[in-house]
């Protein structure tokens, strides 16, 4: 296979950052495989069509039931809000195609189950979009772990903080509402930093957990009243690895000053990194090398970083968008190789069971087990 | 009373750090009382007139029993590892001495409580040297939010990290000792930033703790074999303030690079405020002020800030011994108006309560109220 | 007009930089006018076919004076090394093209006047890509600044350093000769600073120049020996503006550790302003505001920002190759309403009217007036 | 000799600094020649009085001649403004005394001259208290430089920059006045990078300088109308060193929220260093260490690091009067060692020549020679 045709689902944010990055692997990386972006799915017909001229793919549809059954698509690309998630992903691989799921792969651990199980009753490729790992700086921290660089990991400390529901007379929008979004700041953005969590140091064993909702009526977005909000505003949980480190994770919506501020700090027995999306190109490092040892800011926009190469010289910065175009081009190296990406579904189940442990310690108030 | 006579029991790390603040604080600042630095106890006779000659102390003694019984001794400040401050305090109180005591207060809660009781039986003056308080950016941390420039406060996120006994061939010292040191890095360090959180957002209602030791063994000091470690090498709680707060506090003294990383994070309802000791002279303040808010970098070395008016122009910074020198400053101005200092006792013994509740919940893995 | 068909001139570094611009500006801006990228020229047939293919142009070329003189093309985009500029320029503008000429406009003053001249004379419209001017962040600097939140400029203080020739056995690449590059820092590097000097502080009076070649013989790329460097590796100049200010700019590829570090500094009477383009979505802004005043970190990501909202929700980073985006936006929105965008050809003659005095000042030892 | 009786001129700002670094130095280090504090000296004698109560001297005098005359004296310490120092330091050296003076030396070369000649001639030890050249990250900063860990040195950026007078309607204090203050901000601050350029680069061959005065009348300090101002309110140089390499100083009081922005940066053939003096604590370091190097920020409190060992442990920090007590150290050490320390008189000369030279260069509009 040389050439697969992409059909995406879903045209809002996430769409548009699927969509660029479909556009821009073939212009500046070199996949084993080109994708042809075929079709672009919306509810809307008029958004679909403006969807799929502005953002380059052949042609748009509205019926998704439609488009994964077609016989010219090779790849789904879910990008729909989480509640359709398992419908949709399941659907495509029954049809026989490589499935490329946004995160949160769903809203429960029942729906990521049967998505995994559906994947593999197929024997399609699956991919779950995590796309932060694939920002250099973080993919360079791993390649450091992975060397043995840090040594026994001791500590992982995350935090992904927002702002933009600080205001109470925000409006009560979809992601504040538990039926589609499943949960609040917990699967929105502690997820993010769990999924790193599990990628840099490994298996979560064991979590406590506090959910917290600050303001718990919002006015409703079309201007009738108030209503509840069902979702937690903060989530912050202390955690045991399988490994023996331990750490913390905390996700707030409610951190004036803080717009999207994803932030780990990784202690081993060696050395330590930082890593701070809003700085996103640059990894902080220190190792032990005697009397003027000090945390250095490695710029990872070197060509000896990863994804890099493909890009501009030292010093000129990556942007958020550079890491989809990075998980769309292991993607597709991942198809060219007929193996198995990663993270895919299995590590979708894997965090959705983490925010369920979390979940039910919230419930109980003890610590539980993954 | 003009003039106070002071009698410093101990001669180590603290009370060289306490030793200068006597002799700076009339240097640079105007307390309404004078200390007289009249005498210097340790146990070892040629240290502690070693001591008296290079600190200022007007002579040296050895039994402490004898210092905190002289007429002529108006001030007890115990400097001394925190398993001797019960019985030195009770004793400095019984003698109806002001009673200035190095924290933690006692290695339990029941030492607290018997301190407390007998300060307040004496009805002496008592205060707690928690010097991080009067660093003068959070002295201003403080400022802003008693003046409610923050609102409502809903997250507080501190850490204090170090990095000193990494090697696993680092000594067991008396620090990492629970029969002397009562606990590790949760009574030493962690203690602070629990300090800092009930002064600047309220008291804790409940924790969720976990304390760990990644090395359980080390080499004795004397060079004899290996002794086990019986105290935390990391704690870390989640937590829950009665004015509805949530937040965490870590304590860790493995963390590669970072050698005093005391710092912490304030988020409420209409700003953020973040401290880092290695950075003690700036304050990160965020405010939401339209299009172009960002966190400011306060440094906090102008004369309008707490503390400052006594040193140098703006933009010269302090360090470390000045926060023990505004302490005894305002123990000073505290005794001029015969009015009770904080934190004082009452306080040694809440904190001592919270750290209590964080072994508890350790242990029994549930939420446990303080 | 409601589309204009472009020709690309050039494939390499900037080629790529520019080609992407046209490529993305549909996809996430909203141009009045559509670019449709005709035509790529490059001089190896091969190396342009890959090029068109993989940018998305529709066809390739490697005669350059067949391509500016094709009656379907409308904007002559030129992408070659300076020394070819102006004989490129000069034809499109005699062809009735819409000129866009990537900086240095040329590598001496009489060709710079030479393709003003032949654009002025053809009334057709010209750009000069000087790509930093529309990075969000100096654009929010630009904006403030003629808002008066600056107050009175007093000083601007600009410097971009690089660090990719300290090696002396790095190759003799083309912008090492004279007779390719026209110079070496100077024009490269320095003149970006002060592009954004005469952009943001207004027109450069006089200067005191420094030239510097640390280096001054360097293996030759085919390995046949070593040839002379005769450019500059560093230069340096104080300024004083015709409005009064003060600064001084620097470039130099001789400085570790600084990869692409463009960074300015500006203080006027109410204010400061400072950008580095290694945290290229930061700005940096003090303004008087009493006693808890300090430099504030705008992260500009927030819609209100300029260009921002064309991408993604606040927090989210944009890259190097957005500045470019940004510029063919503007481009495109010029002529949409026929009329002269900025930076132009005037400027780049102004620009390399500064370049030529600080050679000449270099020489004379002296002041020179611009 | 193990003892040395030091008298003091001056008690403001800097006697305040000198005083207390007298006082500190034998509590904290362990100088081989203990200094006895004897007398201060003052204008106003009750002020005097004050200061000799408060900073620890056995007594205060009003009347340096009879001062600098004592038998009793050892050592003059001249912290007086700088058009005072000639005359105090010439005759405490016919009185065969030590001479410690406060920067600038003098206001012109001339009185440098006969300082020096004075010193020299009465073979008396001379010491010219350039505090900042012991900031631990300073010293650290030219130990890694005479260690050759940067290799040639390229390159000296060098500022000092303040804002208190960026309101035309701050009084024309003693500092605006050439007659008293010798220049403005270039004696002032630049004198500093100055002082730190010769230290840690070596020896200034020419220069080419720019003075400006941004406001030219202002308010007298009496109240009585204003006055003029006929001192630089900035000065900036481009600088030639007699190693090869080059550089740039400036210093201004007119940048809104810089503070006491002393702030160098070096790059030599293998590395760069970066200092900043409201980050005091702190040396960034560049070294080429392969694929992930970056500057690593040294926090310069560890026990190897220079004059730390004398104070606390890792990552506690010291402040801006520590820098005195470092210089009276050093001093201290020569005194035992009967050695000239450093800098002393003639590298005040050297430093006024340089002055000199800026100024001569400002007026002719050429570069000079120093």
């Amino acid at each position: 296979m040389t050439r697969v045709n992409v059909a995406m689902i879903g045209t809002r944010f996430m769409g548009r950052a699927h969509a660029n990055a479909w556009r821009q692997v073939r212009a500046f990386c070199e996949p084993p495989v080109d994708p042809v972006m075929k079709v672009v799915c919306g509810q809307d017909p008029e958004r679909a069509a403006t969807a799929a001229d502005r953002m380059g793919f052949g042609e748009s549809a509205t019926d998704w039931r439609e488009v994964v059954a077609r016989p010219d698509v090779d790849v789904v690309d879910v990008c729909t809000p989480g509640d359709t998630h398992a419908e949709i992903a399941i659907a495509a691989a029954e049809a026989g195609k490589v499935v490329f799921c946004e995160k949160p792969l769903a809203n429960t651990v029942g729906e990521a189950e049967s998505m995994l199980a559906a994947v593999e009753r197929a024997g399609v490729l699956h991919m779950l979009c995590h796309n932060y790992r694939r920002a250099p700086a973080v993919a360079l921290a791993k390649r450091m772990i992975d060397a043995g660089e840090l040594g026994e990991i001791r500590h992982y400390r995350g935090v992904y903080l927002q702002d933009w529901i600080v205001d109470p007379d925000f409006p009560r929008v979809w992601r504040l509402e538990k039926a589609r979004a499943g949960s609040g700041a917990l699967g929105d953005i502690a997820s993010h930093s769990l999924d790193l969590a599990r990628h840099l140091v490994g298996e979560i064993a064991e979590v406590s957990g506090l959910l917290e909702t600050f303001v718990r009526e919002r006015p409703l977005e079309d201007g009738g009243g108030r209503g509840p909000v069902d979702v937690d505003d903060a989530a912050l949980t202390l955690l045991r690895f399988e490994c023996g480190a331990i750490g913390s994770v905390e996700g707030s919506r409610f951190c004036p000053g803080r717009k999207n501020h994803n932030r780990f700090e990784i202690n081993g027995s060696k050395g330590s990194l930082v890593f701070d999306l809003e700085r996103m190109n640059e990894l902080r490092v220190y190792r032990e090398e005697g009397a003027d040892s000090g945390f250095r800011t490695v710029l990872a926009t070197d060509e000896t970083h990863p994804y890099v190469e493909a890009w501009w010289p030292p010093g000129h910065l990556l942007g958020y968008e550079h890491t989809f175009t990075h998980t769309v081009l292991d993607l597709l190296r991942a198809i060219g190789a007929d193996r198995l990406p990663t993270p895919n579904f299995r590590d979708g189940v894997a965090i959705q069971r983490v925010l369920d442990a979390i979940e039910r310690s919230d419930a109980t108030r003890r610590w539980e087990a993954v």
